[in-house]
């Protein structure tokens, strides 16, 4: 199958690398970039168009990120029946709808297993749980930069901007970090999973999401004392048909397994009626690891893939007011309090009122 | 698409309770059964090849168990062009040779990811992997009874016999316990998985395998004060075109995964070139984990998957002369020894030629 490369970034040339690297009955016969690149043996051309209609592309790979012209020539490839594979979770959370029904409508495939967890095959095995089995929640550790920030802050005793500095000096965290610690990113990773396990399409604005930036010292001391591990995790269950879902830091026990997810690691977590508990831990980020998801999901297309994940794509409200867990809850000056059970809109209301800037976490049952 | 199940036994019945409880476009055309079942809806015979000849199936997911009559009724089955699904590892690792090219010359599938991992997709998602990257090693918790067993004595100080007895009254464990607690289970998953995870197809005999009944009260207790936490492990690893293979105990720090998987839970994991370690956690066993896991089978050869996992079946020597670990050896009556680094034969041979009665466990790095 030829292969047309949009974008020669991080992703993109990880890609090309690993896929010139091994014969795998694929082929690069495009690759879209700005500047022309020296020593590629195909077409190279900053021309989508020219790509599209001359380059007898099967597959479409997208390693552009943002939302425009990712968006537009996406919706061009489908239209022209070609498959697509991408890791732009932004784009995929973004235009869910429409992707998907372009998919449907042209016949083809649309694969995007790298855009939640790296290189964990997670979308693909939560699609094959749930195509057999009802799923009863999902959940996990997503981003690798904020687990990096919270293991050092734990296990190196490192304040949260002294964390945070550590992973931009290492790469693991970008300049601005606003998406990764601020759970934006985590929650591109949820909704994309919640959609996949339930068949469902929900919206990111409609997923409560809490970071970790106001996480102290002390906070985490009072966690250690404690027995807790301070994780950042997606969540989402459903209960009776009502779909709930946020993202928010969370205090789990020593003998968790999300406890010992140290550095940039991601674990993933399903939870189905007949499966059981399933977990999946690996690299979520990288070159290579999420460039090697891309290249699986081309290899599954190749091997007869066909489609998304699901074929089933409602709209879904997220009503969290009957999700309840504890929380703690620590105010500026005050001692932390570990409350009753709340909902994620309660306790948060809890705290607004009240002139918050402290930190509060969801406790792990 | 049609399927016929040979079986009716614990996979076969709880097979038969997930297909025909949700719409998956899925049917069960006809049930191999050794006595009359009442209540089904298709044919049910004790006649294997009145199915094959009249049953009009696809697929035949076989849930027989043992070598024969399974291994007769699978290979008519392959020549009749029909796909095959089984979890029978036994069968699969005896026979992989013939079934995988009865499989490529028929031009049908053949699928077991239920052999390795009960309700886990790990050989699926291992094949994944290996389709775009180089694996370089595959190991885990691959028994769910020897896991329990294990626990028990850690985490409530049972002795063997106690552990075992009671594994064997909750039903996680046979009245002939020999294949969990020798390794022999295990073996057959390691050797699937190292067939799968490098293209080549090894021979169960050749892969050193020891048990965990020598294991004392007394070891545990070492284990603990030192921080090690003890699990009966299958690892393979190629190494410049090496494969070494073998079962035995092993001793992880606190810190590690191994140690946190608990009762009868299986871990696996993969350490490949680009994509880094990758580890996939779930229930090992069970009527429901390993009837989910065989129909998400089923369903993706509907959904179009062909053939088997690889396409490369190299015939491979297991040598372990150049895999070194150290060992914590125990002999019967002194203190325990952790050895320099040995390979697996060394540390065997010379637990032997001394009249070795203690216990000996690798330790992880």
């Amino acid at each position: 199958m030829n292969i047309a490369l949009l974008g020669f970034g991080t992703v993109g040339r990880g890609f090309y690398e690993l896929l010139t690297e091994r014969p795998l009955s694929l082929n690069i016969c495009a690759v879209l970039a700005r500047r022309p690149l020296e020593g590629l043996n195909c077409m190279v051309t900053s021309d989508f168009y020219k790509i599209l209609n001359e380059a007898d592309a099967d597959i479409i790979v997208e390693a552009m990120g943002g939302l425009e012209p990712a968006h537009e020539y996406i919706c061009a490839a489908l239209r022209a029946k070609k498959h697509v594979v991408t890791a732009n979770k932004q784009l995929m959370c973004a235009y869910y709808d429409e992707l998907t029904a372009l998919t449907r409508e042209n016949g083809v495939s649309l694969r995007c297993t790298a855009a939640a967890g790296g290189g964990i095959p997670w979308l693909s095995s939560l699609a094959r749980a749930a195509s057999v089995d009802a799923i009863i929640s999902v959940s996990g550790i997503m981003n690798g930069t904020s687990n990096y920030i919270l293991d050092a802050m734990s296990r190196r005793s490192m304040d949260y901007a002294a964390a945070l500095s550590d992973a931009q000096r290492l790469g693991y965290a970008e300049a601005d970090p606003t998406a990764d610690v601020c759970g934006l990113d985590t929650r591109r990773k949820l909704v994309l999973s919640t959609n996949i396990a339930y068949g469902v399409s929900i919206s990111e604005s409609d997923v409560p999401c809490f970071g970790i930036a106001n996480i102290t010292a002390e906070d985490m001391r009072f966690f250690e004392g404690n027995g807790l591990a301070c994780r950042l995790i997606g969540h989402a269950e459903r209960h009776f048909g009502t779909i709930s879902a946020a993202v928010e830091p969370m205090l789990f026990g020593a003998d968790a397994g999300e406890a010992r997810v140290y550095e940039c690691g991601n674990m993933m977590s399903l939870c189905a009626a007949h499966m059981g508990r399933q977990s999946f831990l690996g690299a979520g980020a990288g070159a290579y690891p999420t460039g090697s998801n891309v290249l699986a999901d081309c290899r599954a297309i190749a091997e007869g893939c066909s489609a998304f994940y699901t074929d089933s794509f409602t709209r879904a409200q997220v009503d969290n007011s009957r999700a309840y867990q504890r929380y703690y809850i620590r105010k500026q000056g005050c001692a932390p309090v570990i409350t009753a059970p709340l909902s994620v809109e309660q306790a948060h209301v809890m705290c607004r009122v009240e002139g918050f800037n402290g930190f509060m976490a969801a406790i792990a049952e």
